[in-house]
């Protein structure tokens, strides 16, 4: 049976369900499932909406572009797995959930690459038969490397870059060229710790729970839309390191959460923050 | 501004949002919130719907049931806070949460009364200017006891019976004289630990968890449709005392989870499980 | 049977167990429970012992110094419960979730008085017959008003000073005053969300976890020993005001832990963490 | 630096800490970190010592007797990772994360060698370079299939068998082969949902929490003493298959957690539960 997502966005209105689930009836879709949301923010309604049944999605977006008001956002997504690459420096952990979800079928994407600035994950990457390319950053000027970047994952036609454990701050250029596909794992519960070495800050503070935060990257380092947060109790026991290495363990899980979602087209991106339709 | 809620429950079908909110449109009712669930199990479409504006409940009512399969379930609910009573045993700390809750008016209910078999938690009822009935069950047989109370409880007009740990096991009379309108809080993660003594049982089984169940009370003891659970760890240091204490404190957070839901017409009970509109 | 609790803090050294020990062995104590721990960063001994069996504390005590380094720290601590002040302002929930555990025998705890710069607390304080008193900030400097409240607190003997949601910043002098002695809850997941309006700047920020913390006070302003944390998942759905309502539950669930811990002596201040002997 | 790790049990009494830290002084061993416990229940003492120093282990433990009451249980284990079999089925979800903790210095522990009755987890035990044993059970008496596992496992010196999702039910001389060193992970959180289809028994008792149980095993199917448990919210939306999908997380999680504690010599077995040293 044919499957597709429907993301719908524009100033809230009167009637905007009725007339929205008018035009998926006229054209013979069966609603599987249906999430709308208010922003009482913004005022500006949201809705995704999962049908079945064969659709032409040019001719679909034309019909609900004329029922709905001038600036609206409409997008019609396949539930093809997303094609995706993944930045990584030299921790296994994340990237190894990742490739084990994916030799097994449970991650909902086709991983093209994975990429690293460092050779000591490619052992790992190839044991999966999967591409890996070292580009190393050393003697070289921030924009040469992540053009030579860029280069490597044009030659893939990606929906979305995952940086699991990209141990390198990305330039708005790089940020521009794939905006709002890139979605980061940060080593803490964001806002909390922004910058570097946050387990080291975590244990000085004397906090008494950890996180980490899945988030899409933007210009602003750390800020990015949050997808998913995930966190763990620690102890005075547990020093700096200790907390690093439990952290690897939230870091996987929120990373996991946010792509699951990410990839089902269950993410709306509303300015800084993102609408979850779950 | 009118405020109201709509619930709908029946057999799928292509176009049923499509219908529903045109009759909702056509009642000139803005929709602030709208939630759908597809049943897989009994192909069964049930929706939730917050609807701004004046409308006749009736009237509304037949416009829906027009559009809609014969064996339509569809109620309309205004916002005012549901009537409730409490009915208590001997511990305060789920009748003292809800208590102060009430006071602060941030229970979205009314408390008309508050039952208990004993005398002891009077004073603290009192305490907040509530009505306060000691029913004692001592020398009568359990049908005359439930009499009493169900006489008690019919002097107010009750939309819900909240068992804030209650501790005596009801008939299936008085179950059913509030069907699905009686809402217990069950001192063990269900349906792990059923009947007595469930933290002497977890202490036993030696379990690293302990957790809380709020559920409609049905006639199956500990098996009617559950709302909220909530957990903690627990660890060998924990005695089965100690572990009733702890306990109290997730009952206290299951209970007030569910009674948010089930206040604010969040919840439909489906056979044995429960559709959470949130 | 008479029980007591042996706190101590010294140069971490061979033999430190072994020597205490025998101290307690040679006073006819029974041991019942026992934790240490060594800082890493400081190479500091820390040692908690319920002991149980009578004893003379100051004897016990000099007995203890003369095997242990020259600049140790040692205490005992009857199980007799702490003496305490509360603070709160205007909100109810954390101030009446101590009333009801205090009025119940769960406290561990004498709340000897509740102090605001508010009337509207004060129902229900008498509402538990315990003394309200409302000293009024308006129309008064900072130190004034903080001398008063000194004042006030000096005529009880007290142990603590717990800050349930006290809204005005304390000068250093008032801390002084009750040094490593009043435990505050700050409504958000420290370090994140320091300052005013945390679940705003939550919403805002677009986190999907949200937090509350209790910690000592410290002349720093939100940055005192965290003793306890406690967090809540939230979402897009959630207003700033829904975040706040829901974070008073967690503020309640981090406070009540925190005072358990503390009150049961359980909480050693190192440097600006703590070290808790659970 | 010789680290070790001491452990000890036995009847409670006075001067016991005393006795046995003056043999670790005596011996010119460091208390690195100490920790004790007396189970009310049964009035019998258990304490684990990380010591550090050069020892001979035999004699050490003879002084240790030579204190202790004549029934005592002593163990000196030497922090040298573990060496472990990995039994599996067909899911590789937790198989696939202890082999890249493995691959990665992480496990704190050696896999010898992965067993399963299938032959679909080979790719991936191979991938990792580790010997994978498919020792299928068509056509075979459950006690001969044992038999055969019990040779092939008899191969390698082995501390642990670690039940990495193996779905076949254990007979007591399996268990008995290999008493107190079989860790299962359990896809439900014990003791709900015990037998066959958990997830499916979840999700027809509309439970709002599912979990897993990593515990040892003994005879009683399901009833093995619990080392770490871990839980994940579900909602209605999620079918049987969904909590299943996602109860795979909360398994991985548990299991790694029982297996950080068990593989550190952290966890001690009294009748059917366990203390964790942490």
């Amino acid at each position: 049976m044919h499957r597709n997502v429907i993301l719908v966005g524009c100033k809230d209105d009167k009637g905007l369900v009725h007339r929205i689930t008018g035009v998926l009836f006229e054209a013979g879709l069966n609603i599987v499932r249906n999430g709308e949301f208010v922003d009482g923010e913004s005022n500006r309604f949201y809705m995704r909406t999962d049908v079945e049944g064969a659709v032409d999605s040019a001719e679909l977006c034309r019909a609900l572009a004329a029922v709905l008001p001038a600036d609206a956002w409409i997008e019609m997504r396949s539930p093809k797995p997303k094609k995706i690459a993944v930045l990584a420096t030299k921790e296994y952990h994340c990237l190894g959930d990742l490739l084990l979800r994916h030799a097994n079928g449970d991650l909902n994407a086709q991983i093209c690459a994975v990429l690293s600035n460092h050779e000591v994950l490619g052992d790992l990457v190839r044991t999966f038969d999967l591409p890996f390319h070292c580009i190393s950053h050393v003697d070289m000027a921030r924009d040469e490397h992540e053009r030579l970047l860029i280069e490597q994952l044009g030659e893939y036609e990606l929906d979305y870059v995952v940086l699991a454990k990209y141990m390198r701050i990305l330039s708005p250029d790089f940020v521009r060229a794939f905006a709002h596909r890139i979605i980061n794992i940060h080593h803490s519960f964001l806002p909390a710790f922004i910058g570097a070495n946050p387990y080291r800050q975590a244990f000085e503070r004397g906090v008494k729970i950890i996180g980490a935060t899945a988030h899409f990257v933007t210009d602003d380092l750390d800020e990015g839309p949050i997808v998913a947060q995930s966190v763990l109790p620690v102890d005075h026991r547990q020093t700096a390191r200790d907390m690093a290495r439990a952290g690897r363990e939230v870091e996987k899980i929120a990373l996991s959460r946010a792509l699951d979602l990410v990839f089902a087209d269950r993410v709306v991106v509303v300015g800084n923050r993102t609408i979850i339709f779950d």
